[in-house]
């Protein structure tokens, strides 16, 4: 039985680890990898302290940083979770937690923190799936260098969607930006980065409706303002539309919101659900960030000591 | 007139400056200086993603990262803020601020983001003041070299007071470590690195009321669990009793809790007053932390950059 069980190795996942190794708790962390979503990322230049660091290298620092107190944890690399279920004692005055991997394996802990971040938004539009990896692609850092010559879209009108047009820059003949709403939602900073590109054509108002090809892309239809459809001539599609919450595990067991995003008390990091606490992207925290995801994982190991100090009382 | 002025440099505040500089605001932050509270710290261990830093090199870390931004952005470094002002215009219709420092200069702005942080809790006991600088101290790195093979004690039993024991090991001939509640504060990890320290004394249940000297501290009178006075013979006072937030400026502005926190809504760190947003430790978040104070400031500057857009619209 162990004291806490943090699930997922992303920025508050591993901010949490470290919190409550130093706190000495009997402590096991599983997740598929460590680093989260950014991982992706060529240039990070808002992780507060580096003006550039890469997606890599950020997820070898936090790597590091937790493997520092290996000797005290136990860390599951590689293992994703199937289920969580509440064990509650014979006259229900304490309860505990059952986590059960994809492979059957089952760890047991008086407290968890939910650490599981999120992962890429689909467009849902016919082609996508068919084309996935034929062109059809979640990654600009990646995927860029296979499109060299190529003409692109980019689906998406944000920081990530903006980042995705620089990384293509360097290879891509053609890269049109596809934003659904009226104008795009990313940073100045970042908007300035491709406003004087000749080979960018943004297309605001334009409603993604099917992707087409025989074996690869050949094209992308979308409507404009006055719902009329326009073909664009295309290699690649590049889907830059945001995450969803990667809740299932837990929507049965802890209150969420209309985007199955986990409800929090922010201040305390708590769920609808006693001795179960949440912290990153996978929460309905308005904006999803690498250091509000470490400051959030920090709140939840502290919170979750506190927890545990209290029923340890009882 | 600027869209947002920040008011602190401390990691709150740096976070904050960041994200609205990546944002393009017109933007000042006033700060009498950069880096915050844990500038005094010799080894910060748990500033997510560095096994180990320093205090002095974390806060170059911060204004490096932010002075990446200072064509876009004001930076008045060296100023005190004495108030802060809501100017409503004629209808009511609209609300900017007024931003005075100590020497009386005034800034406008659309927007505040208070990151003002806290500062080192006193003791409030004869002696305290009339010995500061002569054997009380609240900086175990600056000091702890002063009292090479003397007497000292360390009060507080958190990080912070066992943090100072350990600045004070290589120096400091005896040290005792009082706490006024009946058992140590600190992470295990953390208390772990004195317990097997013979010329360290931990004295638990233990009131301080008196510091005594001539011109220098000679000594220390505490209450000990049985209500009966006891006097250690010390050359120097470490006062590590947490610290209380700088929220004068605003006391009269935005709601405050019995300790003078600025009572924020964590998820959106706004305030009870509409356009002013805080983040760190001048807020009433349980947790002070160099992590979620980062966290809490990108929320705050992402918070009040759609306050900003908001307002435009109407």
């Amino acid at each position: 039985m162990y004291d806490l069980i943090i699930i997922g190795g992303g920025p508050a996942g591993i901010a949490a680890a470290i919190y409550s190794a130093r706190k000495k708790l009997n402590m096991l962390i599983i997740t598929d990898s460590f680093g989260g979503q950014s991982i992706v990322s060529d240039d990070i230049q808002n992780w507060i302290g580096e003006q550039h660091i890469s997606g890599v290298d950020l997820a070898q620092k936090l790597e590091d940083h937790i493997r520092a107190y290996e000797d005290d944890i136990d860390i599951e690399v590689g293992k994703r979770v199937r289920s969580v279920e509440i064990i509650n004692d014979k006259d229900n005055q304490s309860r505990s937690f059952e986590v059960e991997t994809e492979k059957g394996k089952i760890y047991k802990s008086k407290a968890i923190i939910l650490a599981v971040g999120g992962r890429r938004r689909k467009l849902k539009v016919p082609g996508e799936k068919k084309f996935e990896g034929k062109g059809v692609t979640y990654c600009s850092i990646c995927d860029a260098p296979l499109f060299r010559d190529k003409a692109v879209v980019v689906i998406g009108g944000g920081n990530a969607g903006v980042e995705a047009v620089v990384d293509l820059l360097p290879y891509a003949e053609k890269i049109y930006l596809l934003e659904v709403d009226n104008k795009l939602r990313a940073d100045q900073t970042t908007q300035e980065k491709i406003k004087r590109e000749d080979k960018v054509e943004i297309i605001l108002n334009a409603n993604t409706k099917k992707i087409t090809g025989e074996i690869m892309v050949d094209g992308l239809i979308y409507e404009d303002e006055n719902e009329k459809e326009q073909k664009l001539a295309v290699q690649g599609v590049f889907v830059e539309i945001g995450s969803v919450p990667s809740s299932e595990i837990v929507r049965d067991l802890v209150e969420v919101d209309k985007y199955g995003q986990v409800k929090t008390d922010s201040k305390h990091t708590t769920t609808s659900q006693p001795g179960i606490f949440a912290a990153g992207d996978v929460t309905d925290d308005p904006y999803k960030q690498n250091n509000i995801a470490v400051g959030d994982g920090v709140k939840a190991a502290l919170a979750a000591f506190k927890y545990l100090q209290e029923i340890k009382k009882d």
